[in-house]
């Protein structure tokens, strides 16, 4: 089974680890073993002016997973958001009164869906390939998150070679290494199975440190500075 | 204290990794350190025809803990059922009613009871071995689950020699490696302290490979086949 | 960040594992990177005559963690409480009442507040420093749980010293070793990023054994005893 999946994640954070907004939008082709991604794209976002409500992250990891799947041709789209695996073309108001959700969940849904539903409708009208709404289940949604964390990385390289230094947060549960030439991350819960990650950066002359996040337990948070 | 606990778990997949049926009881005698079995046994399901409601997995758990117990005499009986801790020979309807599930679970436990509870209260008047239905805090019952994937694994093979190649998903967040002249498994949560079983088997000319369940997060799948 | 927290944890158990009555608070000054203390404090309970509720406990950790406090000016003081992340200063009635926990758990803060709350405005107005209720989010609650458990073990080494043996269960998902002249511990959970922990301790001439709480998942038992 070949699939692609899209998440967002990282934070730039304050001085007292508070996030001030995302960082990363990951879409990924995974593919048997189901470990890591064979393909990934990002979407940085503008942690400086970012819409915290989750509305923006969702419309992103759809419009980057259906860009990435229109390229590789996968057998289905896997999204982040936890409504029962249904398939997003076929969200209209009656399906989404009838979810088991919030009703808070379901006026966000029925906005959300005036945009998504008919990217997913086209979509599978062209392509035959459903995109659905499976959440935290979905291994490649994961895979998508801990790359969300390797471009948050990366992300910050960029911003401490211009601004001296950045301190961001990283995805759930998940560790990254700043190597020569590369940044490579995993998860740090071994009931996944071993999943990991990694993606070509300029790691020259720069250095890092990862810890805990003391405020929010099982995050890490990723300091980086310019050497000099 | 010596315990004997029987769960049930492992299932065959179809090829979009969707459970066709469950696959193997496995009962289990644990002593101090509590860590693996000292004996194990095991009764097949037929997974092509399963009733995946739950009340035939928890009836053969029953019957094969308690045939266990018979020759192992343990200190007390563990079932993998949530509703309290309470002997199973006392669950009489108004015992069922005071229980604090869903309506749903007691009028399943209404009709479980009617064969359990005189097994239970049969078994206990002749030994005076409790049966209890502690659930998932209890370590035995999480043993006897890594031995129901361990037995798991061992049905794949003897269905691959027949058959070609198997596919089946194991027991939550577990993993098992097929070794010469043994199957090995072991609980990938470290929390759980270190719970490992392995059984005898024979493995000649049998390939395998075991990943994550791309829609299930945290099980993998393990694939068999014959050597040429 | 300079952070002190103080959690309660570890019991002394009775021969089938059940949890005769808690035995240490610890608090701890964490720093930067927060993977374990720098100062470390203890208060041991009487197990024999505990009070099972959890006032006791709450009450303890909050003395503690303002004696620590005033020696070592932290910059805030975590409690192990999740009500919200709310200075406990600021617990009048009306912001009780306005809490979204259960009516239950009204009532016990309201009784807790009479005192906590003069302890914490008074710690406030003479330094500026504020208690929160935060939690299990918080790391440095959780490296107070850790030193719970290792301050656990010393009393058990004491306690078996007099008595011949004690067996003891230790906080969640975590291990203790005893060394000579230290005893070290760690969280059994990697995605908390590597929490640990050690102590001084006269180990001379005792044995010991750690093993899963059977009845408990996830929670491991230490058994100590004297050589000879």
């Amino acid at each position: 089974m070949r699939i692609v999946a899209a998440d967002t994640g990282g934070a730039l954070l304050d001085e007292e680890y508070n996030p001030i907004g995302l960082i990363a939008t990951a879409a990924v082709l995974v593919e048997k073993p189901y470990r890591t991604a064979t393909v990934s794209r990002v979407r940085y976002a503008d942690p400086f002016n970012y819409d915290m409500s989750g509305r923006q992250a969702i419309r992103d990891e759809a419009v980057l997973a259906v860009e990435l799947a229109r390229e590789v041709k996968p057998d289905v789209v896997h999204l982040d958001s936890t409504i029962g695996g249904i398939e997003i073309r076929k969200l209209d108001e009656p399906t989404i009164e009838a979810l088991s959700i919030t009703d808070r969940g379901k006026e966000v849904w029925k906005d959300l869906a005036k945009d998504l539903q008919p990217l997913a409708r086209k979509f599978w009208e062209e392509t035959g390939i459903e995109i659905i709404a499976i959440g935290k289940s979905s291994v490649p949604v994961r895979i998508a998150e801990i790359y969300s964390g390797l471009y948050t990385a990366k992300w910050a390289i960029e911003y401490a070679r211009k601004n001296g230094e950045a301190v961001v947060g990283l995805p759930r549960y998940m560790e990254v290494k700043i190597l020569p030439g590369e940044i490579a991350g995993a998860s740090l819960d071994p009931r996944e199975g071993g999943l990991f990650g990694k993606i070509p950066a300029d790691t020259e002359g720069i250095e890092w440190e990862l810890y805990p996040n003391p405020l929010v337990r099982r995050f890490m948070v990723l300091e980086v500075w310019r050497k000099d």
